[in-house]
Protein backbone atom coordinates (compact mmCIF):
# COMPACT_ATOMS: atom_id res chain seq x y z
CA UNK A 1 0.00 0.00 0.00
CA UNK A 2 2.87 2.54 0.59
CA UNK A 3 4.58 1.30 -2.46
CA UNK A 4 1.90 3.81 -4.57
CA UNK A 5 2.68 7.52 -4.90
CA UNK A 6 1.37 9.68 -1.50
CA UNK A 7 -1.28 11.39 -3.94
CA UNK A 8 -2.96 8.05 -4.39
CA UNK A 9 -2.62 7.22 -0.69
CA UNK A 10 -4.65 10.06 0.02
CA UNK A 11 -7.13 9.16 -2.65
CA UNK A 12 -7.81 5.64 -1.82
CA UNK A 13 -8.41 6.83 2.07
CA UNK A 14 -10.84 9.57 0.87
CA UNK A 15 -12.78 6.89 -1.14
CA UNK A 16 -15.51 4.76 0.39
CA UNK A 17 -13.21 1.31 -0.30
CA UNK A 18 -12.51 -0.40 3.07
CA UNK A 19 -8.78 0.07 2.90
CA UNK A 20 -6.71 1.94 4.14
CA UNK A 21 -9.17 3.55 6.93
CA UNK A 22 -8.42 5.19 10.05
CA UNK A 23 -6.35 2.58 11.90
CA UNK A 24 -3.75 2.34 8.83
CA UNK A 25 -4.11 5.84 8.49
CA UNK A 26 -2.66 6.14 12.30
CA UNK A 27 -0.06 3.83 11.53
CA UNK A 28 1.20 5.85 8.68
CA UNK A 29 1.11 9.18 10.66
CA UNK A 30 3.21 7.52 13.60
CA UNK A 31 5.67 6.27 10.99
CA UNK A 32 5.96 10.01 9.35
CA UNK A 33 6.24 11.68 13.01
CA UNK A 34 9.00 8.90 13.96
CA UNK A 35 10.89 10.07 10.82
CA UNK A 36 10.52 13.68 11.86
CA UNK A 37 12.37 12.35 14.79
CA UNK A 38 14.92 10.70 12.36
CA UNK A 39 15.72 13.71 10.25
CA UNK A 40 16.56 15.61 13.65
CA UNK A 41 18.95 12.85 14.59
CA UNK A 42 20.44 12.82 10.65
CA UNK A 43 21.21 16.31 11.28
CA UNK A 44 23.11 15.96 14.22
CA UNK A 45 25.68 13.37 13.63
CA UNK A 46 28.64 14.00 12.17
CA UNK A 47 28.68 18.09 13.26
CA UNK A 48 31.34 18.82 15.48
CA UNK A 49 29.17 20.90 18.29
CA UNK A 50 27.16 17.54 18.76
CA UNK A 51 30.04 15.22 18.82
CA UNK A 52 29.62 14.28 22.79
CA UNK A 53 26.28 13.02 21.50
CA UNK A 54 27.32 10.86 18.39
CA UNK A 55 26.66 7.55 19.49
CA UNK A 56 23.78 7.94 21.50
CA UNK A 57 22.23 9.59 18.25
CA UNK A 58 23.28 6.79 16.57
CA UNK A 59 21.56 4.61 18.50
CA UNK A 60 18.51 6.78 18.78
CA UNK A 61 18.58 6.29 14.89
CA UNK A 62 18.89 2.94 14.59
CA UNK A 63 15.86 2.53 17.40
CA UNK A 64 13.99 4.90 15.20
CA UNK A 65 14.26 2.70 11.93
CA UNK A 66 13.03 -0.01 13.71
CA UNK A 67 9.73 1.86 14.77
CA UNK A 68 9.18 2.90 11.73
CA UNK A 69 9.74 -0.44 10.23
CA UNK A 70 6.95 -1.40 12.55
CA UNK A 71 4.61 1.34 11.89
CA UNK A 72 4.76 0.44 7.55
CA UNK A 73 4.10 -3.18 8.63
CA UNK A 74 1.15 -2.43 10.70
CA UNK A 75 -0.67 -0.06 7.68
CA UNK A 76 -0.30 -3.43 6.10
CA UNK A 77 -1.53 -5.50 8.83
CA UNK A 78 -4.21 -3.20 9.16
CA UNK A 79 -5.57 -3.73 5.99
CA UNK A 80 -5.11 -7.85 6.46
CA UNK A 81 -6.91 -8.07 9.77
CA UNK A 82 -10.22 -5.45 8.15
CA UNK A 83 -11.15 -8.16 5.48
CA UNK A 84 -11.78 -11.51 7.20
CA UNK A 85 -14.10 -8.97 9.84
CA UNK A 86 -15.94 -7.43 7.02
CA UNK A 87 -16.47 -11.04 5.25
CA UNK A 88 -17.92 -12.10 9.13
CA UNK A 89 -20.04 -9.05 9.19
CA UNK A 90 -21.59 -9.95 5.95
CA UNK A 91 -22.52 -13.75 7.07
CA UNK A 92 -26.45 -14.87 7.38
CA UNK A 93 -28.43 -14.49 10.68
CA UNK A 94 -31.49 -15.85 9.85
CA UNK A 95 -31.12 -18.92 12.08
CA UNK A 96 -30.33 -19.82 15.69
CA UNK A 97 -27.40 -21.67 14.00
CA UNK A 98 -26.46 -19.15 11.19
CA UNK A 99 -26.15 -16.36 14.43
CA UNK A 100 -24.13 -18.68 16.51
CA UNK A 101 -21.89 -19.44 13.46
CA UNK A 102 -21.52 -16.07 12.70
CA UNK A 103 -20.84 -15.04 16.41
CA UNK A 104 -17.47 -17.34 16.41
CA UNK A 105 -16.33 -16.10 13.75
CA UNK A 106 -16.73 -12.50 14.27
CA UNK A 107 -15.28 -13.10 17.79
CA UNK A 108 -12.41 -14.48 16.01
CA UNK A 109 -11.48 -11.57 13.92
CA UNK A 110 -12.32 -9.00 16.00
CA UNK A 111 -9.35 -10.90 18.46
CA UNK A 112 -6.82 -9.83 14.99
CA UNK A 113 -8.55 -6.64 14.22
CA UNK A 114 -8.24 -5.26 18.05
CA UNK A 115 -4.56 -6.66 18.23
CA UNK A 116 -2.82 -4.49 15.22
CA UNK A 117 -3.97 -1.25 16.42
CA UNK A 118 -3.06 -2.33 19.74
CA UNK A 119 0.13 -2.84 18.08
CA UNK A 120 0.12 0.29 16.94
CA UNK A 121 -0.26 2.85 20.16
CA UNK A 122 2.57 0.81 21.77
CA UNK A 123 5.02 1.84 18.59
CA UNK A 124 3.06 5.21 18.96
CA UNK A 125 4.51 5.28 22.81
CA UNK A 126 8.21 3.96 21.86
CA UNK A 127 8.43 6.75 18.96
CA UNK A 128 7.05 9.73 21.83
CA UNK A 129 10.27 8.57 24.15
CA UNK A 130 12.71 8.70 21.04
CA UNK A 131 11.35 11.90 20.69
CA UNK A 132 12.53 12.97 24.31
CA UNK A 133 15.76 12.04 23.66
CA UNK A 134 15.80 13.96 20.67
CA UNK A 135 14.82 17.24 22.27
CA UNK A 136 17.21 16.52 24.64
CA UNK A 137 20.40 15.29 22.36
CA UNK A 138 19.59 16.61 18.84
CA UNK A 139 20.17 19.60 17.31
CA UNK A 140 19.42 22.92 18.10
CA UNK A 141 18.98 24.11 14.73
CA UNK A 142 16.14 21.64 13.59
CA UNK A 143 14.14 21.88 17.41
CA UNK A 144 10.40 22.62 15.77
CA UNK A 145 10.50 19.13 13.86
CA UNK A 146 10.84 17.23 17.28
CA UNK A 147 7.90 19.12 18.21
CA UNK A 148 5.87 18.12 14.73
CA UNK A 149 7.22 14.79 14.98
CA UNK A 150 5.50 13.82 18.53
CA UNK A 151 2.45 15.82 18.06
CA UNK A 152 1.84 13.33 14.91
CA UNK A 153 3.17 10.59 17.11
CA UNK A 154 0.46 11.54 19.68
CA UNK A 155 -2.31 11.60 17.27
CA UNK A 156 -1.40 8.43 15.71
CA UNK A 157 -1.94 6.99 19.26
CA UNK A 158 -4.93 8.41 19.63
CA UNK A 159 -6.79 7.43 16.26
CA UNK A 160 -4.86 4.05 16.79
CA UNK A 161 -7.25 4.07 20.34
CA UNK A 162 -10.16 4.87 18.93
CA UNK A 163 -9.75 1.56 16.57
CA UNK A 164 -8.80 -0.74 19.42
CA UNK A 165 -12.20 0.93 21.08
CA UNK A 166 -14.22 0.32 17.85
CA UNK A 167 -13.47 -3.61 18.20
CA UNK A 168 -13.65 -3.59 21.84
CA UNK A 169 -17.27 -2.46 22.21
CA UNK A 170 -18.59 -5.46 21.04
CA UNK A 171 -16.15 -7.66 22.38
CA UNK A 172 -17.71 -10.96 24.25
CA UNK A 173 -14.00 -12.14 25.93
CA UNK A 174 -14.37 -10.07 29.06
CA UNK A 175 -11.25 -11.02 29.88
CA UNK A 176 -9.47 -10.16 27.14
CA UNK A 177 -11.21 -6.57 26.39
CA UNK A 178 -10.33 -5.89 29.78
CA UNK A 179 -6.82 -6.88 29.43
CA UNK A 180 -6.09 -4.51 25.90
CA UNK A 181 -8.43 -2.13 27.46
CA UNK A 182 -6.44 -1.28 30.36
CA UNK A 183 -2.93 -1.75 28.55
CA UNK A 184 -4.43 0.74 26.19
CA UNK A 185 -5.45 3.53 29.11
CA UNK A 186 -1.77 2.93 30.17
CA UNK A 187 -0.15 3.83 27.24
CA UNK A 188 -2.31 6.70 26.62
CA UNK A 189 -1.58 8.11 30.30
CA UNK A 190 1.95 7.96 29.66
CA UNK A 191 1.79 8.81 26.16
CA UNK A 192 -0.24 11.98 25.76
CA UNK A 193 1.04 13.60 28.61
CA UNK A 194 4.85 13.09 27.28
CA UNK A 195 3.80 13.96 24.05
CA UNK A 196 2.27 16.97 25.41
CA UNK A 197 5.39 17.97 27.78
CA UNK A 198 7.86 17.37 24.30
CA UNK A 199 5.65 20.02 22.53
CA UNK A 200 5.70 22.41 25.22
CA UNK A 201 9.37 22.54 25.85
CA UNK A 202 9.77 22.86 22.02
CA UNK A 203 7.07 25.67 21.83
CA UNK A 204 8.74 27.38 24.90
CA UNK A 205 12.48 26.90 22.93
CA UNK A 206 10.95 28.81 19.92
CA UNK A 207 8.84 31.65 22.07
CA UNK A 208 12.58 32.36 24.15
CA UNK B 1 7.19 15.45 -4.07
CA UNK B 2 3.51 13.69 -3.53
CA UNK B 3 3.84 11.61 -6.46
CA UNK B 4 6.64 9.68 -5.62
CA UNK B 5 5.50 6.58 -3.11
CA UNK B 6 4.75 6.83 0.48
CA UNK B 7 7.43 4.57 1.04
CA UNK B 8 9.82 7.67 -0.17
CA UNK B 9 7.85 10.38 1.55
CA UNK B 10 8.74 8.88 4.45
CA UNK B 11 12.61 7.91 4.10
CA UNK B 12 13.07 11.84 2.68
CA UNK B 13 11.51 13.08 5.71
CA UNK B 14 13.72 11.19 8.14
CA UNK B 15 16.90 11.57 5.70
CA UNK B 16 18.61 15.29 6.53
CA UNK B 17 17.43 16.87 3.06
CA UNK B 18 16.15 20.02 3.68
CA UNK B 19 12.99 19.01 2.24
CA UNK B 20 10.28 17.49 2.93
CA UNK B 21 10.15 19.26 6.51
CA UNK B 22 8.30 20.13 9.44
CA UNK B 23 6.19 22.27 7.45
CA UNK B 24 5.55 20.29 4.01
CA UNK B 25 4.97 17.36 6.87
CA UNK B 26 2.06 19.03 8.60
CA UNK B 27 0.06 19.87 5.54
CA UNK B 28 0.64 16.47 4.39
CA UNK B 29 -1.18 15.22 7.48
CA UNK B 30 -3.85 17.36 7.24
CA UNK B 31 -4.59 16.22 4.01
CA UNK B 32 -4.58 12.85 5.38
CA UNK B 33 -6.94 13.87 7.98
CA UNK B 34 -9.27 16.01 5.58
CA UNK B 35 -9.34 12.26 3.41
CA UNK B 36 -10.72 10.33 5.98
CA UNK B 37 -13.27 13.17 6.73
CA UNK B 38 -14.03 11.94 2.64
CA UNK B 39 -14.27 8.81 3.31
CA UNK B 40 -16.86 9.04 5.89
CA UNK B 41 -18.66 11.39 3.15
CA UNK B 42 -18.31 9.13 0.43
CA UNK B 43 -19.57 6.10 2.71
CA UNK B 44 -22.64 7.69 3.63
CA UNK B 45 -23.84 9.43 0.14
CA UNK B 46 -26.21 6.98 -1.80
CA UNK B 47 -27.25 5.26 1.43
CA UNK B 48 -31.20 5.39 1.87
CA UNK B 49 -31.04 5.96 5.81
CA UNK B 50 -28.84 8.93 5.36
CA UNK B 51 -31.29 10.14 2.28
CA UNK B 52 -32.12 13.33 4.19
CA UNK B 53 -29.13 14.61 4.64
CA UNK B 54 -27.08 13.73 1.09
CA UNK B 55 -27.69 17.13 -0.70
CA UNK B 56 -25.07 18.51 2.93
CA UNK B 57 -22.89 15.64 2.53
CA UNK B 58 -22.22 16.35 -1.17
CA UNK B 59 -21.64 19.87 -0.42
CA UNK B 60 -19.21 18.90 2.40
CA UNK B 61 -17.06 16.45 -0.37
CA UNK B 62 -16.61 19.40 -2.45
CA UNK B 63 -15.28 21.51 0.43
CA UNK B 64 -13.03 18.70 1.73
CA UNK B 65 -11.57 18.24 -2.05
CA UNK B 66 -10.77 21.97 -2.33
CA UNK B 67 -8.80 21.58 1.30
CA UNK B 68 -7.28 18.45 0.37
CA UNK B 69 -6.15 20.30 -2.77
CA UNK B 70 -4.82 23.14 -0.91
CA UNK B 71 -3.11 21.26 1.26
CA UNK B 72 -1.43 19.21 -1.04
CA UNK B 73 -0.14 22.37 -3.06
CA UNK B 74 1.21 23.42 0.00
CA UNK B 75 3.12 20.53 0.35
CA UNK B 76 5.52 21.87 -2.16
CA UNK B 77 4.85 25.65 -1.69
CA UNK B 78 6.56 24.60 1.93
CA UNK B 79 9.62 23.04 0.28
CA UNK B 80 10.07 26.14 -2.51
CA UNK B 81 10.12 28.61 0.15
CA UNK B 82 12.34 26.87 1.58
CA UNK B 83 15.28 27.37 -0.80
CA UNK B 84 15.58 30.91 -0.41
CA UNK B 85 15.54 31.10 2.84
CA UNK B 86 18.63 28.21 3.39
CA UNK B 87 20.62 30.62 0.96
CA UNK B 88 19.94 33.68 2.55
CA UNK B 89 21.27 32.02 5.79
CA UNK B 90 24.47 31.12 3.99
CA UNK B 91 25.25 35.14 2.37
CA UNK B 92 28.69 36.21 3.73
CA UNK B 93 28.36 38.88 6.47
CA UNK B 94 32.11 39.38 7.09
CA UNK B 95 31.10 43.59 6.44
CA UNK B 96 28.76 45.99 7.52
CA UNK B 97 27.59 46.38 4.33
CA UNK B 98 27.09 42.68 3.38
CA UNK B 99 25.30 42.20 6.77
CA UNK B 100 23.14 44.30 5.92
CA UNK B 101 22.57 42.83 2.57
CA UNK B 102 22.07 39.31 3.84
CA UNK B 103 19.97 40.75 6.62
CA UNK B 104 17.44 42.35 3.66
CA UNK B 105 17.55 39.28 1.52
CA UNK B 106 16.83 37.06 4.91
CA UNK B 107 13.77 38.83 5.74
CA UNK B 108 12.47 39.04 2.51
CA UNK B 109 12.40 35.43 2.24
CA UNK B 110 11.09 34.71 5.91
CA UNK B 111 7.70 36.85 4.31
CA UNK B 112 7.14 33.94 2.32
CA UNK B 113 8.27 30.90 4.78
CA UNK B 114 5.37 32.77 7.72
CA UNK B 115 3.38 32.85 5.17
CA UNK B 116 3.07 29.05 3.89
CA UNK B 117 2.61 27.47 7.81
CA UNK B 118 0.35 30.26 7.95
CA UNK B 119 -1.78 28.93 5.56
CA UNK B 120 -1.62 25.52 6.55
CA UNK B 121 -2.90 26.17 9.69
CA UNK B 122 -6.05 28.20 7.99
CA UNK B 123 -6.55 24.99 5.88
CA UNK B 124 -6.19 22.72 8.83
CA UNK B 125 -8.92 24.58 10.92
CA UNK B 126 -11.25 24.92 8.14
CA UNK B 127 -10.66 21.02 8.00
CA UNK B 128 -11.43 21.27 11.86
CA UNK B 129 -15.01 22.83 11.17
CA UNK B 130 -15.82 20.02 8.25
CA UNK B 131 -15.25 17.29 10.67
CA UNK B 132 -17.83 18.90 12.53
CA UNK B 133 -20.05 18.57 10.13
CA UNK B 134 -19.22 15.00 9.37
CA UNK B 135 -19.85 13.72 13.21
CA UNK B 136 -22.91 15.21 13.11
CA UNK B 137 -24.19 13.65 9.77
CA UNK B 138 -22.44 11.37 8.25
CA UNK B 139 -22.81 7.57 8.64
CA UNK B 140 -22.67 6.13 12.03
CA UNK B 141 -20.73 3.02 10.54
CA UNK B 142 -17.54 4.87 10.35
CA UNK B 143 -17.76 7.77 13.37
CA UNK B 144 -14.36 6.46 14.53
CA UNK B 145 -12.83 7.62 11.32
CA UNK B 146 -14.12 11.24 11.92
CA UNK B 147 -12.59 10.80 15.27
CA UNK B 148 -8.98 9.70 13.65
CA UNK B 149 -9.68 12.39 11.04
CA UNK B 150 -9.77 15.33 13.22
CA UNK B 151 -7.33 14.23 15.90
CA UNK B 152 -4.71 14.50 12.61
CA UNK B 153 -5.95 17.81 11.60
CA UNK B 154 -5.34 18.72 14.70
CA UNK B 155 -1.95 18.05 15.05
CA UNK B 156 -1.25 19.36 11.55
CA UNK B 157 -2.52 22.70 13.04
CA UNK B 158 -0.35 22.34 15.53
CA UNK B 159 2.88 21.65 13.32
CA UNK B 160 1.81 24.39 11.35
CA UNK B 161 2.00 26.89 13.98
CA UNK B 162 6.08 26.07 15.29
CA UNK B 163 6.94 26.42 11.76
CA UNK B 164 5.31 29.54 11.73
CA UNK B 165 7.05 30.56 14.71
CA UNK B 166 10.92 29.60 13.63
CA UNK B 167 10.27 32.24 11.10
CA UNK B 168 8.07 35.52 13.12
CA UNK B 169 11.05 34.49 15.95
CA UNK B 170 13.67 36.50 14.29
CA UNK B 171 11.22 38.45 12.34
CA UNK B 172 12.24 42.74 11.97
CA UNK B 173 8.91 43.89 10.93
CA UNK B 174 7.12 43.92 14.38
CA UNK B 175 3.58 45.20 12.44
CA UNK B 176 3.50 41.58 10.23
CA UNK B 177 5.01 39.46 13.13
CA UNK B 178 2.13 40.63 14.92
CA UNK B 179 -0.25 40.17 12.87
CA UNK B 180 0.63 36.66 12.08
CA UNK B 181 0.94 35.80 15.37
CA UNK B 182 -2.47 36.61 16.46
CA UNK B 183 -4.04 35.56 13.67
CA UNK B 184 -2.19 32.16 14.33
CA UNK B 185 -3.40 32.02 18.45
CA UNK B 186 -6.85 32.99 17.59
CA UNK B 187 -6.61 29.96 14.92
CA UNK B 188 -4.96 27.80 17.66
CA UNK B 189 -7.86 29.02 19.81
CA UNK B 190 -10.95 27.81 18.10
CA UNK B 191 -9.54 25.11 16.40
CA UNK B 192 -7.49 23.25 18.88
CA UNK B 193 -10.46 23.39 21.56
CA UNK B 194 -13.02 22.35 18.65
CA UNK B 195 -11.16 19.72 17.79
CA UNK B 196 -10.68 17.94 21.23
CA UNK B 197 -14.52 18.52 21.53
CA UNK B 198 -15.43 16.35 18.65
CA UNK B 199 -12.99 13.94 19.46
CA UNK B 200 -14.50 13.39 22.61
CA UNK B 201 -17.73 13.23 21.20
CA UNK B 202 -16.19 10.53 19.22
CA UNK B 203 -14.49 8.34 22.25
CA UNK B 204 -17.96 8.55 23.83
CA UNK B 205 -19.96 7.74 21.07
CA UNK B 206 -17.32 4.46 20.79
CA UNK B 207 -17.47 3.91 24.67
CA UNK B 208 -21.28 3.75 24.99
Amino acid sequence: MLEKSSNEFIQELASKAPVPGGGGASAYVGALGMALGSMVGNLTVGKKKYKEVEEDIIELLQKSEAVINNLKSLVSKDAEVFYPLSQAYRMPSSTEEEKKKKDEVLQAALVDATMVPLDIARNCLEAIYLHEEYAKKGTRIAISDVGVGVIFCKAALQGAKLNVLINTKIMKDTELKNKVENELAEIERVGLAKADQIFEEVENMLKS
